[in-house]
């Protein structure tokens, strides 16, 4: 089958590499960035100049599959799409978009007829070889006319359909939710261990309850590495920890919800934490303590 | 009435001063800083060189009132106490004691018939003028015979006994630990006002939900006074909070008994993050994220 | 000064007899419900029978306070009025918005040149009496315009101006927030002692408390007056805690900001699990137990 | 070589005939049940009826695995084997004690030059077929001597020495914390998940996750498993979590050593509530808003 690829970063371009080196699917593909463009040529692909060119290469029902950062770029992107494509063809957004922005695209691009879908990805750099973990949402159709891709990008059984637009981004959502729980429950772990009083080999521990115990994980294989590649005082790493914005969807929608997620939310404010975030609550009670006196305040130094 | 002060620091030297001020207790002082009991003396006490000498000079059953640092001091003081009292004197622990050592206290004590009583003080540096906010336990000989001195050191009606040896500083801790989250939630308040888009006057905000509203409180009146003097921004101090340890035993004590106290554990761990710690589970973050790769990192830099 | 009145009950009603009791301001009044109309009228207001009437009975630049439930009924209030108001009038919201939904409103309105102010309102029941401490939103000129409303409604010097339209809600949304971790640090505490082997009074300790100690404020004495009614054990409450929104909206906003609030967390997701929220989630950790084995798991009975 | 087995419970029992199966070595096994000594005599160890008989039957220097309820009765078995053991022998604790209580009883147990190790074991009921993951801490010479063993118990490389009497479940501690962080990140994503407007089957979620997703781990299998056999709404299982101790003192530790542990807290007063923990906290808290008004409280029906 043939499908469209907008944006060739280290993810797509990683994804059109794993279609065209696995499959006979053709691909359409097309960067901003010309290089990008060739070396997805050098894989197989053929490369379009312009969104224009991609669309006019692609026979209807088209299928275009976006790989473009979330937000503005996604949604000028999405706009330019609605303009060029027509009824029956169907945007799929592989991105990181929040779920309740993918309800209110297939909802706009619901009068012109064209399909949204959404497909969140696990997988990391890894995805070239091993394939790309998918949870897609969007219509029947749509979903079925692009289950050949999903194929070829997945491991063997490595995606499912959850529902109608929105149900693919959301299940990634909370992928990334307990991702964020699980992180922080090693690191509370590690950290503990760390400042025993007994000398503890962090990549033995690691190691170790990989081998047969109940925590065992491939996040605990990758600490393993971690310890191994960084030294059990991992020195040359700062402890500065961003956070990619799922975490904090999946909060705001346990909030509306009224479903408790205090690990996430500790897993969260500990990121905003080490950020310095806090800080001035921090200085608010010191100064409280100040007033109610007799407590040593760290004032800063004068120079 | 007669009672034997023990430790003239800030606290126990107010105590005395306001006793002798108030009332026409005799108080016979001790601390080993000779100026603290010259001082004392100035107020009206009579002082003693040594632990031996005030207890000679009180009459069976004698009163004895600590208020030296908690821990080591505290445990060698009653030690020593124990040997020069008789049975049917007091012990009163006017200090920050867990009161897990409270009981522990007043079990050794009793083969020797001496009786142990705590006292939790809240109030601070204007317990001179306004009286100390006084929680009381032990035996009910022990706290009837010391109701006169509780009656001058507490504002009026400001003493409550609250049951055995350990009664008093149980409840002085758990009303730490509810200083700590009500201080929290006032910082968390002032830090997202202090964030946000509107030029918001923080002094303004604490004066007028003094006036009236649902939160209005001393801690808020401090948080006034603190505005005032500091500044909107708090430039002059650091976010770095110490901890005095009744919040840490009121969660020892909460998970041993099933309780409850996530809004304490984030107040404590609040303060904790305010020194840095947490920092390596930060690293161990920033560490996972490396390895599944496409998350930059903060190195150390170089030098 | 004249002012117009939309929403009659408790709180709106409590406010037109306070400025018609203690004020000469002349209130014209109007709710859907003709009893509210007819006894604000018997405090001294001149009625309403519909939104025109209200309109036409005001003198230009007009003042319309709304208190009526936030949410759709306010969306569709502003709307009518929008409608009859002219360039320079303003429409004050009284109630319980989301900030932002105040700053949205007020763009809308601008290109009418209808202004838009926002008053935050805390003190209860209590505020016919004692005054309503205000927190005010808004653009200065329509401020200086209802300022003598204020002074009649607040205590003396109890209301203040934050900023722009949604400062008055963003304010007190934290007011709100605030409320919900002093009141989680409270329960926290009094469970504590209530499950402990001390025989504590509670209202004792909340009355103790009252005197001179830091963690005194209003909401310790509505502690007080709760025991003394309901006892020692709350026989005749249920564990069943609603929410009113602000905490909410302050997490979200917490989260968009990057301020952790983890109290605050602590006291939302207490209320969650006081209404069976989470008991999903712990049905699947029961699930997970019972999967590795060993541990007994309560099964629903059979019936 | 030669080893003494206390306790043959299912994870005693189960451990002696692995090593009875799976090497030459020979076990000397006792319990105060009869049938489980027959048990294990059929696996091919050498049975005992007293502690006396079982420590006669083994050579110096002896090596004795404890496999007994912890608490107690580990308390009062150690204090009889030191009685009867000499010195250069070794007592082993595999069982779930606290490490506080490990460097206590070496302690006690050095001035009879008796040794003292602890093996933590996670592994479940798999542990007969694919081996214990075991977490070990005691004297090198002890450790030592113990290997052989060891290493039948565990998979292959499947244990470590981490330092000296306690170190092993010092990290078999931290493990269960991590455990319990680990399973309220799934447990809170899932409860999203069957919340959610979606039509989410939760076993190919769990399912899905194990196949390529960052999120993949044993845990995760259990979960497809649970899914699969209790259903997606778990219909059949209450939601009440028991917890069995690591959980809350690994809490305790990060208190003690100022280590933040906040996704550990979470998730242990997850299972708090889950057992209707709090619910006096939540009575207080309706009580509060009972009292400044307005809002609605459920009271206890009258009968």
């Amino acid at each position: 089958m043939q499908i469209g690829f907008v944006g060739l970063g280290k993810m797509g371009g990683n994804m059109v590499h794993r279609i065209e080196r696995d499959s006979d699917h053709e691909v359409v593909a097309f960067d901003p960035n010309a290089d990008a463009v060739s070396t997805a040529e050098g894989h197989g692909a053929s490369g379009a100049a312009t969104l224009e060119e991609l669309v006019s290469k692609l026979d209807a029902p088209r299928m275009v599959w976006l790989m473009v950062p979330s937000g503005d770029i996604t949604e000028s992107t999405i706009a330019k799409l609605a303009d060029l494509l027509e009824p029956g063809d169907t945007i799929v957004d592989g991105g990181n978009s929040n779920w309740h922005d993918d309800q209110r695209r297939a909802k706009e691009l619901e009068p012109k007829g064209i399909h949204y879908a959404d497909v969140g990805t696990s997988g990391g750099v890894w995805g070239l070889d091993v394939g790309y973990c998918m949870m897609a949402g969007g219509p029947d159709e749509s979903i079925a006319q692009l289950a050949p891709i999903l194929d070829v990008l997945a491991p063997p059984d490595g995606w499912r359909h959850f529902g109608a637009s929105g149900a693919g981004h959301f299940v990634k959502m909370v992928h990334n939710g307990v991702e964020y729980g699980m992180m922080q429950a090693y690191a509370e772990g590690f950290d503990l261990m760390h400042q025993s009083e007994f000398p503890i080999e962090l990549k033995e521990v690691a190691g170790l309850w990989n081998r047969g115990s109940v925590v065992r994980s491939w996040l605990c294989e990758l600490a393993e590495l971690a310890f191994k590649q960084e030294g059990n005082d991992l020195k040359g790493l700062q402890g500065y920890v961003d956070d990619s914005g799922e975490g904090r969807w999946m909060m705001n929608d346990g909030i509306e919800m009224a479903v408790p997620t205090p690990a996430l939310a500790a897993s969260l404010y500990a990121r905003f934490y080490s950020r310095q975030e806090g800080d001035y609550a921090a200085r608010v009670l010191a100064a409280l303590r100040n007033q109610f006196g007799g407590h040593a305040v760290k004032k800063v130094e004068e120079t």
